[in-house]
């Protein structure tokens, strides 16, 4: 592929992309079908269905933008404590879910139903596992290096927890201030309990 | 009402419960719709709408019968520290997820679709906010007794967000081993942060 061709690959997904979250914030996630986002991006067919074979592909490239962004956004090593990455993780969080709710409320639509699709769960458990394995080598400056890798991503797994629980009650509840000070807690406790296992290993 | 009729009033939304369970199981969340349920139950239509006058109040009721459930399953009563009360959780949520995962997708489902609506986003919250003040009763004999109401209210969202969460993890990755190992860890991290709000406090 040419530098200019993968340049309108890029773009053209990018309009998708910009068309299904529009769609879904606007009409709700039951009018996101291939044939709406063609007319609405502005798309050919051909176009559409080279990148996204089946709407999952949508999906699956929607959670990946989202990671790429969280990536981006929150780059741990910007933050020299846990808490203060947990307070910014929060904080962003918040303010994605009043500006974007569509961004995870189509995710958290697409992971409840993949439950029944084998192929796509198949593709989604790598994505989630290497994620994790990326994000506990990011965060392993907050702990001390003798921590075990199996610890590490324990720990990633149990922050992804938190903030998944977290999306869903303050989607539903509001009270950021009553949330940024449970995630204060949280965070406190998670460094705690970092700092144990670490005395443990001493 | 009599108590015939108040009997037969419940046994019509007993079955009506079942169809929509079996509708989500067989053929996914799209599938279900009010016809649909009202055929498969067996009921009538007066029936039905007298119950449900609308397909959100079928999924609040779901939600209150599963909550009901937990709640006489897990009596947290039946447990003396707050680690097997955590671990029981977290076998009863995998048993749940393998067996019956329709009865937590259809809830995620619906809870990242009632952001778009006002009204049922109020029944929502409040059904919540009842619910963690009574958890939160209820744990409490985990903790001392002079911990406060908001501190035993933080404790028991951050609970509820991290089976939010292990829910989603568990059903996309499974690995039942795994994540029996992780909430071990959570159940630890949770019952040190507990002993030591104590500590302070005394």
């Amino acid at each position: 592929m040419t530098t200019t061709r993968k340049k309108q690959a890029e773009q053209t997904k990018q309009k998708i992309l910009a068309a299904a979250h529009q769609i879904v914030r606007n009409e709700g996630i039951h009018a996101l079908s291939s044939l709406k986002v063609i007319n609405q991006a502005g798309v050919s067919k051909g176009g559409f269905f080279h990148h996204f074979p089946q709407i999952e592909d949508l999906y699956l490239y929607m959670l990946d933008q989202l990671v790429q962004r969280l990536d981006e956004d929150l780059a741990p090593g910007n933050f020299t404590t846990l808490q203060a990455f947990i307070h910014a993780t929060s904080e962003y969080t918040m303010q994605l879910l009043e500006n974007a709710p569509e961004s995870v409320t189509t995710l958290f639509y697409f992971l409840s139903q993949s439950h029944h699709k084998p192929e796509y769960r198949k593709r989604l458990q790598l994505m989630l596992d290497s994620m994790f394995e990326h994000w506990s080598h990011n965060i392993s400056h907050f702990f001390r290096p003798d921590l075990t890798a199996e610890q590490r991503n324990h720990i990633t797994r149990i922050l992804d927890m938190y903030f998944c629980g977290f999306s869903f009650h303050f989607l539903l509840l509001g009270d950021k201030a009553g949330y940024r000070k449970i995630s204060a807690q949280f965070a406190e406790m998670l460094a705690d309990f970092v700092h144990k296992e670490e005395s443990h290993e001493k």
